[in-house]
């Protein structure tokens, strides 16, 4: 069950964004496992993909497309990562690529490809080919719950977020899907998730604002501390909105990175809401730091703690736990003047049990189903907010019966 | 179930150690908890402790006493790690060590405190006071395996091994004991550890034999990454057995030191081998590596991917999660070159799946209790091997139960 999370009811339709969404028996169980995104001509696209070193084919070749030409389609298939798979996988990305262009009739480079899934086994090429004919002839506007779906892999429901506002009195439109529960601690990019808006705005103004926008949103999440071979975030924007072109760190920029930080967080919470086996959500903010690395150095590593995790699961308040992971990170600062809190509730002060605590008002903090873990170390003035899951046991169950 | 793990049935005396357990009513079951371990006069001994900043009163302290004495009695206590305790944890631990003064008429200085269990609770001073006389009366020689019991927490069984070997023509003993399952990685040092040998060496030598051991040894394995606040491993020599003083890196010191190193790896394996809820003992073995930390690097990471530790669980030979966590491990290696194994069975070449690998194969190897992971990443000659265990449902159970 996720943790406060429903399935939208709703997603808003993107001016110049078509999309489609079939089952091609790629996955096992019949559900939608291929989805095309048609962008309409002269769109803006900026993406971050995995830094992992065993990236997986469709992800380099994405890149390669990328840096050569605007792209009109994205072809994403699920149940099938096409990662570990060497020169055949990269033979296999470029002729689904082709497959596309050809019922296009657009350029091969104009295609990105993305693969989510089991790694190691080949692409069933044969299964795209036949689906493509159908999947082209759906392409409509409505369709984003659908390609929600497509592209879902161990995820319990559907994640997507729309909003709308105001600019230069035009009205402009993001909506965003994401999908990943599992192998998640995205490194410079996510998994799979596809944000569009119709606003108009410069290249560089968008490579801005993914960039900027990921590293609070994305790069702040973990489930498990593996980083995916897949990781992919695309950023589009069509520019139908007729707002006048944003081309600098103006006003009007501001507005749509405000609405935009928006869409990301909410997806990549998301994410952690529908962790796989999580009974949490738990917010570690670290305060008061030398730096912000060291801020996210002490939140990654309380957040990693298999023995911190496991008592968030058990609702138990075993803050030594959480203390014992601090002390472990690397980070310097002073014993007698850091501070850790269960929302508000001081639990370590002068290098120990705070004088005031006691273990009912941590049982009732750790009760919650959404918990907040301060962390202030009192040595700088920076700070770093990631969110992560607990470790239960539907997560073993889950991962130790993914393949079978 | 411990993994190819028994209980030794006899320990050896080492001459000049004298040791005693009780139950003093720390731990709730009602075991053994308290442990004292006496040393001849003049015994030449060498530490390592945790490296956690949340370092627990008894490490501090023992650290202290250690800089300015020989010590005579060690005092150890299970069930209560007196960490996370502030102000009022140290002077507990000095209290602790009076009343050993006090009853063995040594001086305060001369007594190093240690302490595993729970993280946060008050030492209960009374309960070990009570218990001390009993203590005291009980030193024997032939106490080793009553004092391995003593001082285990969620350990299920006891550690245990000693050795016996010929030294320019003179019998010398090493007998060890262990404790430790969970919150185990330990960094320059170890869950508790004491090992004794009655060989004569200096100070120096000692000191180099124990920084040298614990790097092959209990400084490669982990658990789950958490490096506890109380570890310590102490090695002591009697210089009973009537050697000629061993005061240089020469023969004699090979001769021990190979020695020692059997009783340390034998030791840290135990703790692997009896990991909370393990399933599996498993050997990373990183060659062919740049640097050893980069061999190290990457054994610790594919060591720590929950998607790894649980496909170990499953015995699913899931070889993507193995290329991911290597690809996200932070070393740089040419995909093309790089070779993985399951024990024989090569599973990853030219950057995919090697071309001869089945299924089949890889299940065999993973169906195994004892399984090795080969990563040759053909950057360097270095290499480096870390031990580890799976993750499994009693791996949370064991942790989100343990307080309750």
């Amino acid at each position: 069950m996720p943790v406060g999370l429903t399935e939208p009811e709703l997603l808003l339709a993107v001016k110049g964004i078509r999309l489609s969404s079939v089952a091609a028996g790629i996955k096992k169980n019949g559900a939608n496992d291929l989805v095309l995104i048609e962008m309409v001509e002269n769109c803006q696209l900026a993406a971050v993909f995995t830094q992992n070193k065993f990236c997986a084919a469709p992800v380099t070749l994405a890149k390669k497309h990328l840096s050569n030409t605007v792209p009109r389609y994205l072809l994403i298939n699920s149940g099938n990562a096409n990662a570990g798979t060497g020169e055949q996988g990269m033979q296999d990305a470029i002729q689904s690529c082709r497959l596309v262009s050809e019922q296009t009739a657009c350029k091969l480079e104009e295609v990105l490809p993305f693969s989510t899934g089991v790694i190691g086994e080949n692409l069933p090429l044969e299964k795209i080919a036949g689906a493509l004919p159908e999947l082209c002839q759906g392409l409509s506007e409505g369709n984003w719950l659908a390609a929600g779906r497509g592209i879902m892999t161990t995820d319990t429901l559907l994640k997507g977020f729309s909003k709308q506002f105001e600019l230069q009195g035009k009205v402009v439109t993001i909506t965003g899907l994401a999908k990943g529960a599992g192998m998640i601690q995205p490194n410079m990019a996510t998994m799979l998730s596809y944000i569009a808006t119709d606003a108009l705005i410069s290249q560089k103004m968008l490579q801005q604002c993914i960039k900027t926008v990921v590293q609070s949103s994305f790069n702040s999440i973990t489930v498990d501390s593996d980083t995916s071979t897949n990781d992919a975030c695309v950023l589009i924007a069509t520019g139908c909105a007729e707002n006048s072109k944003i081309e600098d760190d103006d006003e009007n920029y501001k507005v749509l990175f405000k609405a935009m930080s928006e869409v990301f967080v909410y997806l990549a919470q998301a994410i952690i809401r529908d962790a796989e086996g999580a009974t949490k959500f738990v917010s570690l903010q670290v305060g008061s730091a030398r730096s912000v690395d060291d801020a996210r150095q002490v939140a990654y590593t309380v957040a990693h703690s298999p023995l911190v995790k496991t008592a968030l699961f058990a609702s138990d308040p075993n803050w030594g736990r959480i203390l014992a992971a601090v002390g472990r990170a690397g980070v310097d600062f002073d014993l007698d003047k850091i501070k850790i809190y269960l929302d508000d509730v001081c639990i370590v002060s002068n290098g120990g049990r705070d004088a005031a605590y006691t273990e009912i008002q941590g049982q009732q903090v750790m009760q919650q189903q959404e918990i907040l873990i301060r962390i202030e170390l009192n040595t700088g003035k920076h700070s770093a907010c990631i969110w992560t899951s607990d470790l239960s046991y539907d997560y073993v169950k889950i991962n130790s019966e993914y393949r079978s």
